[in-house]
């Protein structure tokens, strides 16, 4: 049984919490959080402390606060040499202060607070600073996912790149369409199989091959009936700059 | 027993022949193309017909061919008064030769070869320049889907433009996405569960609301060590361009 502790209150620290609960190879030793109340829901009471000095022995530290916060909390952990993580995608495994053994246990993933996720198929991303403490990460993720892969600080900064163009660029582009839809009083429920067909089209074909669309075709006189038609200049903008990359491939004039 | 007669050999019409096959409720009676043995594997060959004066008699013609050829296709039918419609997102119901009467029916999906869809889950959007025949086009659209929409073409337009952002030019950010794991060695897998649980929100929640990430955050210091971190000046610019949508929420500045 590896006992784990959780440092933080947010949507990321509940779904871990409610995650490991379920697990039989981890114990969830505290949490730490500074607004106990938060995670009245989430763990029994009495495991949840809200003084650094309160924090007892555990094979594992897990800091799910926000990036800004993780150099200041690692800091004031009262203990040394212990095994002690992050769980962003952005932060370096550097952030961490160097008293402790540091690494990184990244799930990937948008987690919102009203709605559960299915852990077990939610890639998590390990890096640690030697094969010991790599083998407990991979233990304790393998206890509640089954997609777990070693990617170091500089891979994992490609993953996040990539991670904003596939989910917040992508959720944006679903905002402009139902903004036109609305505008045009479609309602945007006929969309929404287009849109998870599109997703679901990746697990069978790269993307490069899954394009369509008039931009792949060369279809100018539909892509001059789209310009023409859209009125506001942001989506106007917008359209016109991934027809042309989409015409580019994706590369660079 | 609706009889259908299906004009056209590409991806649209072997789905729709495939589907009418199945439905009980109609009747293929003839398809024509140019290229009888395209067809061969989704239809008995006796049907096919490749010289339009070897149509006969049916309550229904359904044009399933390239836009451009729309026109030219409905011009050559050698009969008047009939129900005539073409499955195109763009090309408005006037394409039609007006010596028949017009209406529209246009699936709306990406339909790839090699991928099955199943259709009852797929939007139909209908129009027709009467009752009778709008009654006609929603009997055979809800003998194969269960969502049927009246879509005027002005509205149709709209649709088509809000389908561009939200298919293609989604799955161009995939690409993008693939690319940059590709450059990193990090698996494009990794990044799949994330695609689909972001097309899977719209479900729940709509896309503004659904907002994460560092442009919704107004994170500046993430934003500018991801694009420090883009070399590629065509990813770089779709990166500032949605970032700066994302800020001003979708709308021009």
């Amino acid at each position: 049984m590896i006992r784990i502790t959780l440092i933080g209150s947010g949507n990321v620290a509940q779904h871990l919490i409610k995650a490991f609960t379920k697990s039989e190879s981890v114990e969830i030793v505290q949490v730490f959080s500074r607004k106990k109340e938060k995670l009245s829901a989430v763990i029994d009471f009495d495991k949840i402390v809200d003084d650094f000095q309160d924090l007892i022995e555990a094979d594992l530290y897990i800091i799910a606060v926000t990036d800004n916060a993780i150099a200041e909390v690692s800091k004031q952990l009262p203990f040394n040499n212990q095994l002690v993580v992050h769980t962003s995608g952005t932060a370096s495994i550097e952030t961490l202060e160097e008293k402790n053994r540091k690494g990184v246990f990244y799930p990937l993933q948008t987690f919102s607070k009203n709605k559960d996720v299915d852990f077990s198929v939610i890639p998590i991303c390990l890096e640690a600073e030697n094969t010991f403490d790599f083998h407990v990460l991979e233990t304790v993720a393998k206890s509640i996912s089954n997609a777990v892969f070693p990617i170091n600080s500089e891979q994992r900064k490609a993953l996040h790149v990539a991670a904003v163009f596939v989910n917040n660029f992508t959720n944006h582009l679903y905002q402009i369409g139902e903004e036109i839809c609305e505008e045009n009083k479609v309602p945007f429920e006929i969309l929404k199989p287009l849109i998870l067909e599109t997703a679901d089209k990746i697990n069978t074909l790269s993307p490069v091959d899954a394009q369509t669309g008039p931009a792949k075709r060369n279809d100018t006189n539909t892509i001059d009936a789209h310009l023409d038609y859209l009125q506001d200049a942001n989506q106007k903008n917008i359209y016109k700059i991934l027809t042309q990359s989409i015409q580019n491939n994706g590369k660079e004039l």
